[in-house]
Parts: C-alpha cells; sequence; structure tokens
C-alpha cells in the first residue's frame, strides 16, 4: 500500500527472512544441525539444542494438559539431540507464567518434564522462573555424542537412502481430532486415540540412534540425519539444501497414518504426511545397506522413502512407484512458517 | 475469603512458594549456585545457567533500547558464569516476538548480544526463533571452570571478610532516572549517565574471578561467591543460608551510587543499595587475606563490607561503625519476588 512508510515489520519477511538477517550474528563453526557442538576434552563432544515454547502458538489448554506440555517441550529437545546421534545428560528450564496460573498446572508441567526425562535419560540442571502475561516455557538439552560420530544435516550423498523411523501425519490428525471432534465422530475410539497420543506424547528416536551406533565404526564418512519436527517436506528440503543433493520421494512408500485417508481423504492425509509436524521422527540419509540394518532393526513403520540424487532442477521430486499420479516438485516451502508473510 | 473455592495460584504462594514445590523435580546434585555445574572429562567441568526475560517485566522500549535488552540479556548470563568462577564458551539464544516487531528491534538486539560478547567472551551456538503476543528472550550460556575450584554459594565460614567488587544500587537509580526525568533534573548529567550505564550496560565481574584464579591454587577450601542480580541482601541472604552462618554488614561500608542519598535522602539510597538489583556485581565471601588482595587489584569502590560469624539468632544484621544507627536485622525478604504474594 502507497504511503506505508513505517520500519519493517518481522512479518512482512517472515522466520525464514528474518533468520538470515541474524544468522550473521552467530558462530559458523558452531552452528547447524538440529542443535550446535562444543568441543570437549576427552572423547565426546556436547550438543547443545534450544526450544521455546508459547501459550496458543505450541500448546493450548483444549489440546494439551499440562502433563503433555512438560513431555512434549522436552521431547522435541531430546529429537533434536537424537538428531545428532548425542545421548541426554541434563536440560536447563526456563519458565514464565501469568500469576494467575494454576500452581497444579505449574507441577503437572513438571511432572511431565520428569516423565519424559525418566524414559530417554537426562536430569533438570535448575533453570529460571518469572511472570509472564503469557505462558512461557524455554528449554535447553545438554547431550553428549562420540568425537566425529555426530549426525549430520549436510551429509547426504547421492545413493544415499532416505528412510523415515515411524509414521507422519498423526500429530496433526491427533491435534484434528482434539480441535474438532465432531468431524471424527466416526473415527474408531482407538485410532483416534493413536493419534492424539502421537500430538500429546511423541517419542525422541534414541531407538534408532542406537540401533545404528554400532555401525559407525566403520563408517567412512558422515551420515545424515535430522528430526521431521517442523514436518517432513520442511526436514527434505533442509537436508537436500544443506547437502547440495537432489531428493527422490515415493509417496506411495511414505507410512501415512492408519486409517487416516479414510476418514479425511487422501489429498489432506498426504498434506499432513509431508506438512503436519511436530511428529518428531527422524529423517535420515544413509548408504544402503546400513539404511536396510537400521530399517530391519525398527521394523515397520520405520521405513525407506525415497533415494538421494546428484544435485538438479528440482531439489525435490515427489513420484508415485504405483503409476497412479504424475511427479511433481516437492515444496518445502508450504511448512509452517512463524511469521508468515 | 469464604467461599473462595478456586484451585491455589502461583501468585499466592509466590515465586519461592512455587520454587520450593518444583525442587524435587530437580537433580540435587546439579543444583545450586549462578548455575549447575556438569562433569566433564579433563579437568574442566561445564557450567551451564539460564535466564529468561521478558517485555514489560525486566526491560521495556521506555528504558532500555533493543541493544541495551540484548546486552542485559547476555550480562545476566555471564555474570552467573562469574559468580562461579567459569569463563564463557557459548550462549543459545530463544527468542519469541510479535509479528509486528520491528526488524531493526531484532537486529539490535542481536547487535546488544554481539557486544557483550566480544568484549566478555562466548559466541552465539544456534538457538529458537517463533512467534509471541510478549517479547520474550532466554538465553542459557555455557561456559568451562578448572576441576574442584568453582565458587559456591554455600561456602562461606565464620571469619571471612564479605567483599563486594563495586557500586550497588546504580541499575535501580538508572532505572529511576529513565522512568521519571523530572524527578532528577537537578542531578549533573554526568550523574544520572552513570546510573542509566549501570542499569542499560552492566557488567559481568569476570575481572574479580581472574584477580583471585592465581591464588586458587593454593587454597584448602571452595571459596564463597554469588552475583548481586536479586540485590544485594538477597545474595547475602542466600550465602547465609546456604552456607549455614550468619553476616554482619556495616551500612558505613557499603559503596551507594555517588551523589545519589543527596539527591533521593539516605532512607531511599540505602534502600536501593541492598533491594535495588540488577548490579551484577559479585558478593564474595573470602579468607582475609585473599579478600585484601582481591580489593588491592580492583580498587575502589570494591570493598569489604562486613564479617561472616558462626550461625545465630539472626542470619543478617546491619551494624553501622559509624555509631549513627543502631544494629537491626536486614532482611533478604524485601527483595523483589516474581508472583509476591
Amino acid at each position: 500500500m502507497e504511503g506505508d512508510m513505517g520500519p519493517e515489520r518481522i512479518d512482512e519477511i517472515g522466520e525464514w527472512g528474518l533468520l538470515e538477517r541474524l544468522r550473521g550474528f552467530c558462530a559458523a563453526d558452531l552452528l547447524g544441525d538440529d542443535g550446535a557442538l562444543l568441543p570437549a576434552a576427552g572423547d565426546r563432544d556436547w550438543a547443545v539444542t534450544t526450544d521455546l515454547l508459547v501459550d496458543g502458538v505450541h500448546f493450548s489448554d483444549r489440546t494439551t494438559p499440562a502433563r503433555s506440555v512438560g513431555w512434549r517441550a522436552v521431547a522435541a529437545n531430546l529429537s533434536d539431540l537424537a538428531a545428532m546421534g548425542a545421548d541426554p545428560v541434563a536440560i536447563t528450564v526456563a519458565l514464565a507464567l501469568p500469576g494467575e496460573t494454576a500452581v497444579a498446572w505449574a507441577v503437572e508441567l513438571y511432572e511431565g518434564m520428569a516423565a519424559c526425562l525418566e524414559r530417554y535419560g537426562g536430569a533438570i540442571a535448575g533453570g529460571d522462573l518469572c511472570r509472564s502475561p503469557v505462558k512461557t516455557i524455554s528449554i535447553t538439552a545438554l547431550g553428549r555424542v562420540p568425537r566425529d560420530r555426530a549426525l549430520r544435516r549436510n551429509a547426504a550423498q547421492p545413493g544415499d537412502a532416505i528412510v523415515v523411523t515411524g509414521i507422519h501425519g498423526a500429530s496433526r490428525a491427533g491435534l484434528a481430532a482434539l480441535l474438532e471432534p465432531e468431524r471424527f465422530a466416526t473415527v474408531p475410539t482407538a485410532l483416534q486415540k493413536s493419534w492424539i497420543d502421537a500430538h500429546q506424547y511423541p517419542r525422541p528416536r534414541f531407538d534408532a540412534i542406537a540401533a545404528i551406533a554400532p555401525l559407525t565404526t566403520h563408517r567412512d564418512r558422515p551420515w545424515c540425519a535430522m528430526d521431521s519436527s517442523d514436518g517432513l517436506a520442511d526436514a527434505l528440503w533442509q537436508i537436500s539444501r544443506d547437502s547440495q543433493v537432489s531428493l527422490v520421494i515415493d509417496r506411495a512408500a511414505l507410512p501415512l497414518p492408519p486409517g487416516l485417508a479414510d476418514h479425511v481423504g487422501e489429498d489432506l492425509a498426504l498434506d499432513w504426511t509431508l506438512y503436519g509436524g511436530e511428529d518428531f521422527e527422524l529423517v535420515l540419509a544413509l548408504p544402503p545397506a546400513i539404511a536396510a540394518t537400521l530399517i530391519d532393526h525398527l521394523g515397520p513403520p520405520a521405513t525407506p522413502i525415497g533415494t538421494v540424487l546428484e544435485p538438479g532442477d528440482r531439489p525435490l521430486t515427489l513420484t508415485d512407484s504405483t503409476g497412479r499420479h504424475r511427479d511433481r516438485p516437492l515444496s518445502g516451502k508450504a511448512t509452517f512458517q512463524h511469521f508468515a508473510p
């Protein structure tokens, strides 16, 4: 609009635009991947990652009880550690709450955090507490990763198989079932519950890391992984960009939530699988033999979904091995973006 | 009030009450002091600390330009590292902003953070970015401290001298000068500027740590320090509680901001010195010879302010070596508390 001469706003350039402006302030040798790697004495480096969760943006009373908010906040950070191949050691918790918050809410939040840590490892090593008009939780997780064994987002190589550790889209389906129960009234209760569990209590995939760890001593190059917290398509897009390769994904191989397409239609089920986000599974690019070993170990729904190619015109292509759908470019950009311009 | 049967609220039990409820979730061996200590390979442990800053609570457009918000956010965390005797290595930055925030505000925030890191050490190792109705900044700082050389809040011993590294109350005076300029119209500009600088650009006291570090190789016990971010009286109160000792403080020895009492009166100047907070100086309890060496090195306004005694009826006593004021108990509890009930 002419005459709009105010200062440039964040929602005009979007999250990725802002990240570009701020990237130069960060240490290039520490940056990247799901967290930072800090060199240390001994045979292991430290991995550090941080996530901020805001009421009304990342959680809400309608969809996530306090226990789930705590579990998810920890799981999101641990998932970043898993994606780097790191074992969790400790987290710090910075918590800002309105004064009228129920004490029970805060206690249940911590119960959820403690339950997730008890399951996957790591301890709460202090934090900060203050008031704010908006419930806000910031967690920083610290883990250790064997020297030169970190998994990297930029390590995919042509010929690698692309593997996902599990179903994608279930968290988004669970969110929909919580927000629009009437829409899902005909969905069997057990199915709904599995989607809602995926949304409220996601599981960081340390089991996948444990499965490939014994194999890493024989590898001659870093392997590639990242978590799918911002969506499967976003993870694939970031891997292709940072590794400077093309990826071809078979839509027939994607592990959709069982039964979802029957209830919301094939198109929406595919959309949630690619762009829903918050499944906290791992997306890996591995030499085919390693990929096969991993999938054997994990069993279904872990599965190969595509192949890494030399860089080409299209960074991401969605094919269909059943021949029902034509090849089409796959966008990473349709993924949820904070401050979408 | 009878009939008030709603769930217990955080502002009914206060920050310290809530901390008591949540303490059990934290790992006792990692907790305490200004941050947590993580054992590591080699001859140094890791220190980790986190702080959350919220618009309208910790900063505001009226008192702190974006560059100052960034500087203070980093300085607050680095001050916690200094209080443990740790050298800064890296920070993570989790930032939540309303979409209408000016891009320039975010860039200037990072400029302030980078300037503080450049001055005192450490690099930005990534973070998180999301939207929120309230500007919120969460920083976690990581540092390294030589094994068995960490300064502890619980290490004060009877006979120790209590030392502060500098003036207290200047940050609070600067805040007042920014909020009520008319009240301070007769204060010389240079004096006002020194208070405002203390508020906007506090300096973590790594110089004090560097001064005593060469002496620590001869020590036979841990030494005691904490920073005065929550106020001088709060720091003294926490040291007396955690070390299980009594402290006697000489009000005539307290380093008040020069000129402040002339302008706001002696009582308010003393109040701001004890309870103002955010001076980010260090409060140490040291063997007298070590204390003398430190004060010689730093020069004024670093000064001894009191003595550590055996535990008694009063954890904190304010005396007056000039004889003008009678001894009185000193409260740590008058200190600012989030969610004050």
